[in-house]
């Protein structure tokens, strides 16, 4: 492997004022399975393809819940994305015991961007390893971000991440404005696995390896797993 | 990649004194969309050009509001900037608490830097690899700086950074005199979308990539997003 | 040796997203006797190969009791184990002490993953060089873990690490069906010492070298070592 | 470039006792634009030549006041002048707070003398990169320092520093015995534009980008910029 | 020397998962002259060659007592074994005086590994240098340990190591049946010191350099040197 | 230029036991100007070359006082010496003010050696890059001392340090047993002039760069500088 | 100069369990003046060759008084003497007032141990470059002890340490018999410096070059130097 002089370390720009380290974060994204990220006006959804290192372990997590209001899907390092979740879930905890309200999504993003950022402009750290899209609805309506290592938080319509997840997004892109308009919840998670189906190889999507959340008007953030998935398949 | 022997951290000089990573940082801002700012006697602009990452994302914020009289638009790593709007933000506040008025655009500028150049005399972090054009109103009227990662925060009547922004420069070269005088709001906006234009490559400018700011004389910061830039194109 | 340059410390990402320190590490495990975990829905069950250094030592410990409903088995670094089941035990007393109940089986890798990553994201330590098969019962029934450098920890049905573990995982997945419906206890013990045959090259199993133990409903921690180990043999 | 293997930090003495990066630190000084300083009897002077960056902005400041009665022009680094000048404004409210008196000018230059040697003999940080020119006036009468990144810092009668300051220092060096028996401020004041006018290269001196400041006896530090400096060119 | 790659520092793993640093310090007890433990039912002795190193001087000390019923001798960097022996004694002491009872041979083991295994996973210090051989007598009854520097520390019926070491560890492996029995503890000691005996290579056992102790039933640690041990030549 | 392999550092010893730092850091004396050392029976003189870095400069201080009863003179890093006779006056001042007597002059030598050490043993700093020749008069007489950057620091009858100093050193040598008995303090400068002039190259000691001190039985530490050096010329 | 791999600092092993830069400190000794120890029954005598850098300085202090019963000579760093002997004599003021008795001897060779040892363990800084030969006399009679870097500290009946140190060794291993007996002090001294005489090469022991020291029964720690050795010449 020929060694790039300018990729030992987060701190350190290239001549062309590149950040090697935090790019090469997001290599690591791509070696996680996919998930995808839609919303429309009413409701955002993720859905995940679970991996299971082999036939004896479960299914790893994909999805995690952080608040009734909030949750979110990874790619990539899975003990990186602990982290930034528990981290997540504790300022959730935070805003509703100090300021008795639902922390809103957009600051979430921010609280995310911010811890990330620091790991890329301090010495003896590295930037975290995952991507996540973090779904979530506030008085603004729902919301769907996606989280880069860089600390950059986009706030999108629809998203994918992790391996192949190029498929996915085509697919998004071309039905984007049919979705923004489902209304029925169910549909748009169907739109949704249809996305995640474009992305897979191998893999047929079954009981096991999918996973799905929603949340959105009315309706608290809800993780489907195993048996509850079928409807959707 | 050649390695030269001075660029490995901001604390070496090379052998005819220069800080090669703080030059390096400026070329993160030339990676960034372009963002112009202007200013007359009586108030002070920010044009820019936002960027999606894909069809499926929101235009990325190109500009931050930090106060009822200052803003900033920024070109480069939207997560360094965060950090130091965020700072400035602060600062504003703590001076209408703690002094009772504005915290002049000078002094803000002045803060910028301070933060900026301790990144650049330090082991184990790195310079802000972000360029920033701050407009803001004071006592002493209408401003317009530029900061850069090595601490270096110039005032000036106009300027442009981020991609090809020399075209936009030329272009207020050409017009200083003349947008100086200008007295109606309407028309400095309109003279600094023109000074963008000539920064653009193969985009052109739609109520969705559009960013606008203006503050002055009676008349706090205001942004100009979506629609509502419509007028000025 | 040729030089991957890209595997000095664990904060640094390769070119691929890879951080080599932490693929280094597992290499540690594979060092390491084999060891076998598996559970039933009523039991989990661990077994494990005693190596020792010559004719003149007792065998090196394999299994760990951390509490009355929770152990583990190790390959790999025993010194990195004992700093891990060390901290493991002082949890579940903690939780004992403090909240007057059992820390669960899922909380108990949750921490060990926290502590792990840790150390895979900061300068100047190393990666535990350590794998551990975790067996709990707690409320939610018999649990069976697999602890990784990584942070990682899964929930499996069956799992083997160690040297030649494939022959002995090959075994699980092959009668996964079966065991899981096994209710006598000795029976997915003598199941779980048949898996272990299977990774064996020269040794034989006998009262000295094999160490068994089992946790489940309305069955303690329990530990079989030397004479206690023939009725399985 | 070739690298001397001396040249890499602050702490480390070449084979002939040299500190190169000591030494790369003056040449950040000679890329700066020219000042020039001198002293009569009475009254201490400095001329120094704005840059501006381009047309927009305006021209950099080369001059700061830090006190009634002292004052300072740099060459070099500027993030790293409003550094220095910070300190010494503090210094300078201090001794007048606390000991309700001037700040004398010897102390002053121990003061920055004593900070920047810290800055030579520590790992982790670098030599500040600027020279300054300070003036000013008290018991003793007037007074010319030049502070240098070593940590030295002269008593002069007359100096310059910057791009081309030679030519500036041989014509001081040639009116030495006659400027120093002036007395009227304003000749000492265009004695010392004259001393500028030798380092000049493709510039001519202007209202915009000449800076003057003279400090001495019935004289607070006072500094000319704009049209004030009309009747000295 | 031909480098390895990964043998800097012992926090790095090689892409076989060895920590090469601990490896080496094992090189350093091979250094060391031989010692040699073994175990009956009821009693545990160590013997030891003591090497000057000129005739002016004092035989090194080879054996040290920690407390009434625990003892050590070392093989590798005497000052390393001062360290760890000078807590043992603490440790011991700290027993007796809070809870009022001989600190465990076990316990004892496990302490030495901890302080041993914090070595072996931080930057900046190094493995200790030195391998131990621990007897001890507490309620289990007669203990022999061999602590590594690793953090291993093992359990075992004969050990020998230092230069050589081979020869007396094959002696004992011969003869375990035979002095396990052992009830008399003179004839243990003197199946110690034939095993001793298979190690040395030009060394003739003499009053001077043989060393002795030994701990057991109702027999506090007791050590033999110079004259004391003429009855076990 | 060849880079010695054990020279990167104060903490790394060569093969054969040498401190390369401390030695280049003897270098940068070499590079001062020559200053001048002796002391008869009852007076201690130093005698020290100005160095003016152009015509327009004062004379850079080549001698300090410390205290009523001690100064001393440098060669090498000024900035160096600063840190050091300042650590001196303060030292000086507070034995005055706690135990209410001089710092005696082997103290102070003995101060001097512990600071200076301490920089040769730990890392990220660097050795003092100055030598200094101390002159005091206490209770047991005049005394000169020379300080070293290795922290030696020795009582001398005559020394010399800086450019070319043997010179004046052999002359010391010559006439040792004369100025050992000199009574007269006029003559024993005059004596340490003539000793300064053996190290001149195209220098003219003037009274502009000759510098003097003396200190001795009822004298307490005086110095000529400027046109009171005038008669010793 | 060729670079051995593992020397660059006191915390890597080498492949063979060497700790190099602890070697290297050792031939620091061996550049320093040659000093001698030898002890009889009721005395320990020190003698020194003492060195001057050049005519015109006093010789160098070679022997150092640390206690009434206790004192040292050195060979190697003398600054690194200084810090260790003001440790000892610290610690004798420290046993005085504490526990109103001399410091043990042995006890004062363990403390400069334990110092030693952690300068072998720690990265960032190095050993101590200095030998030590020490003499007291306590309850137990009188003691020579040998400090080295390594943290090693040996009692001994005689040893000569510094440049061409052999010479006196053999001299002593040849007497070692006799002066072991000797019963007058006086006797004893002129042996060793018969011993002394063994390792010089050009020199000749003179009043001005050797130094002196004894203690013993009833005779607390006595230093010759200058006139008073020389009856012993």
């Amino acid at each position: 492997m020929f060694r790039n002089n300018y990729d030992g370390d987060t701190v350190t720009f290239s001549p062309t004022g590149r950040l090697f380290q935090v790019e090469y974060a997001l290599e690591a994204i791509k070696q996680g399975s996919v998930t995808v990220g839609l919303r429309s006006k009413k409701y955002a959804v993720l859905v995940a393809l679970k991996r299971n290192a082999d036939e004896l372990s479960s299914y790893q997590k994909k999805i995690i819940r952080c608040d009734e209001h909030l949750g979110l899907s990874l790619a990539g390092l899975a003990p990186d994305a602990r982290v930034l979740s528990n981290y997540l879930r504790q300022q959730c905890n935070y805003s509703r015991m100090v300021f008795n309200r639902d922390l809103s999504v957009e600051k979430a993003g921010h609280m995310l961007s911010d811890k990330a950022q620091k790991n890329t402009q301090s010495y003896g750290g590295r930037p975290y390893g995952v991507g996540l899209l973090i779904i979530g609805y506030d008085r603004s309506g729902p919301h769907l971000l996606e989280f880069q290592p860089s600390g950059n938080t986009l706030e999108l319509y629809g998203s994918a991440i992790g391996a192949r997840s190029q498929g996915a997004k085509t697919y998004l892109e071309r039905t984007l404005e049919k979705y923004l308009e489902i209304e029925d919840p169910e549909e748009l998670i169907k739109l949704g696995v249809e996305a995640l189906r474009q992305s897979l190889k191998d893999e047929t999507l079954s009981n096991s390896n999918l996973s799905i959340a929603i949340v959105g008007e009315n309706l608290p953030f809800t993780q489907y797993d195993g048996d509850s998935v079928a409807p959707y398949l």
